[in-house]
């Protein structure tokens, strides 16, 4: 391993591109500038397809918790009635904001690795004809499932008229996010993982129900109070000091994603996801979710013949490849592999094969060569 | 003009110091790894002198305003009576934060361009024996004013229980601030100002009265609950993903100050207040704020022989350099030189020389070469 030479393979924050790295050292400007009107005149339509929205987005410096919490507060009073659908630590960190913000939050716990039955929230919809709000995890970071949010709001449009919520933290950018088409009220992402930009700017969307919520809502709240946000996008500006350096630097990640297409993005990932869960089956190591609900940006990795913490330093000393630990109550159960943004197939072969090594240093059984080969089978196919 | 020479001169964001901007494009690091345990834990000390306390400093992702928040929400609860010190535009934004937080905010405004005076504040605890926290601005952007925040603090411990809550957006860094010595219970600030660091980083320094406060109030927060930011602390980490590249920058800029030292520091952008007013003066132009309350960071200038915005148009038309207008009533009455941060003597000649043409061009009786003379005379001084 070469000093200062490490691999961040995590689910998030994801490595800078070279242009966007260069973005942020873009003269500083002020932020009543005209040149600060004109940035977020420019990205504020150029998010959307990325949100799948001809709606309202707004950006706030903070992180992807900022972004969850603005969403809820915006269009939730404190009292209401929220459905929380946890497949995961980031499901249950939502919770505790709407704990945390009053709202009466609803669990509805589901067994971490599986995603959500959109049968179950029907019938949790039934049972709770008063809920003002759902919420749901796109890719959920602790468990690397993507829940089926275009079935959850077909549910909750067919069954009430709460609003869907959204945490889309792991998922804007690196697999569909359709919210007009789904249906989906309230869409919270940060900048740190598929969009390629560094931590601190937190992402919100709102579809048109979500925007007369957030107009008639009495809710606390005011560095999240979206209406300062829509009031100040009126005049393509923002209502406090934005994170200027990572503005500049999603407008490169947003050159970046375009160049290449969002269709052609969304392909890399769900390949990346596929030669990753191909070579470690191919391996033997157990992978935490199923293939039908495999997040294109994120795997969990449940081996049993090594242990997760052995296999994290096997790689990080002898490669400086960074994999992620579990969370929660999958601490030390699982490691996580974060394959989005700016990630190719050429780093997934890399990571694979440095995989490979450590497994058979830890395993000596591991069958040196397979996991390798499952995965150019795939990059081939 | 040249294309892309601009220069920043305006009370925040300041421009980037060479070494600051390097920091920024240094690797990208994960949240849970070792290293950033490592810059939160080399981090914080490192603040606390220019809080001038022995007590907490956190960090969090977003911008000046989410500081003020964060301050206020973590001692005070809904309904508390709260005494706003208003100075200003950002004395108004404390007081509407408070406000949409449900306290019950009791105004004292204090005329723009003025100071708060310590025996209003004494009159004003007598008339509200329940006030449970006073909020004043420490250099209030808006107006050029320095607040006499230790005398004030004197007579809100003398005469009340009353948490002082001080905004230092524009001040920290920049002049000293001695919570300690001065008995300030909590202190809200930015890394955009004097910090030379990027726009992104909200600051805020607590001291034991207000951390037993917080451990205290119930008042609904999540991402601003400095409760969590504490447990983390203790691991030298942080509750949610940080903004990984201001981080990098606000180490760097630390170096700076440090290898300057704080005096010095100090010394220098009183000396660039100096050289402002005495070039003004010398020009027949009018400043909004005395002598006895100017602050080191940020002069606020009320031309009567042309319009601010004819000033600022000319300074930038012609030389690049960038002024700010003015906030709220004083929008179209003021201009703004911000002379803080990553600036010294040379560039306060350079602006004061390229604000001498722009007077001599509005206005033919200007006395060209009165303004650069007279700031030559502070620098010689």
């Amino acid at each position: 391993m070469l000093k200062d030479q490490a691999f961040l393979r995590i689910p998030g924050p994801t490595p800078l591109p070279p242009s966007v790295e260069r973005a942020m050292i873009r003269p500083m400007i002020g932020h009543r500038d005209k040149a600060m009107d004109a940035l977020i005149a420019d990205l504020i339509p150029r998010l959307r397809p990325l949100f799948g929205t001809s709606g309202a987005v707004y950006l706030l410096a903070g992180s992807g918790t900022l972004a969850l919490e603005t969403a809820l507060v915006n269009v939730t009073d404190e009292g209401d009635k929220v459905l929380h659908l946890i497949t995961g630590a980031f499901g249950e960190r939502f919770f505790r904001i709407a704990e945390g913000h009053r709202r009466q939050a609803i669990p509805h716990h589901v067994p971490w690795g599986e995603a959500v039955d959109p049968d179950d929230v029907r019938r949790l919809l039934q049972a709770h004809p008063d809920v003002r709000a759902v919420v749901a995890t796109h890719s959920e970071t602790s468990t690397g499932v993507l829940n089926p949010i275009a079935d959850i709001a077909r549910v909750v449009r067919e069954h009430s008229d709460a609003l869907l919520v959204v945490d889309a933290v792991s998922s804007l950018g690196g697999t569909p996010v359709e919210m007009d088409v789904w249906g989906v009220d309230a869409v919270a992402s940060g900048s740190q993982k598929a969009l390629m930009a560094p931590p601190g700017l937190a992402l919100v969307a709102l579809g048109e129900r979500a925007r007369a919520a957030m107009h008639r809502i009495q809710s606390p709240r005011f560095y999240a109070d979206l209406r300062q946000y829509e009031a100040s996008l009126a005049q393509s500006t923002v209502p406090f000091t934005p994170a200027v350096t990572l503005l500049f630097a999603l407008e490169a990640s947003l050159d970046l994603i375009e160049a290449e297409g969002l269709a052609h993005v969304f392909a890399r990932h769900r390949k990346m996801r596929d030669m990753t869960r191909a070579a470690l089956k191919a391996l033997g190591v157990p992978l935490l979710a199923a293939d039908a609900v495999a997040s294109p940006t994120v795997t969990a990795v449940r081996p049993t013949r090594f242990t997760p913490k052995a296999l994290l330093q096997a790689v990080r000393d002898e490669f400086g490849i960074v994999f992620a630990s579990g969370q929660g109550k999958l601490k030390d159960e699982i490691f996580r592999i974060g394959h989005m943004g700016y990630l190719s197939e050429a780093d997934v072969l890399q990571y694979i094969a440095a995989l490979e090594v450590a497994a058979k240093r830890l395993d000596p059984e591991s069958p040196l060569g397979a996991g390798i080969r499952a995965a150019l089978e795939v990059t081939l196919a």
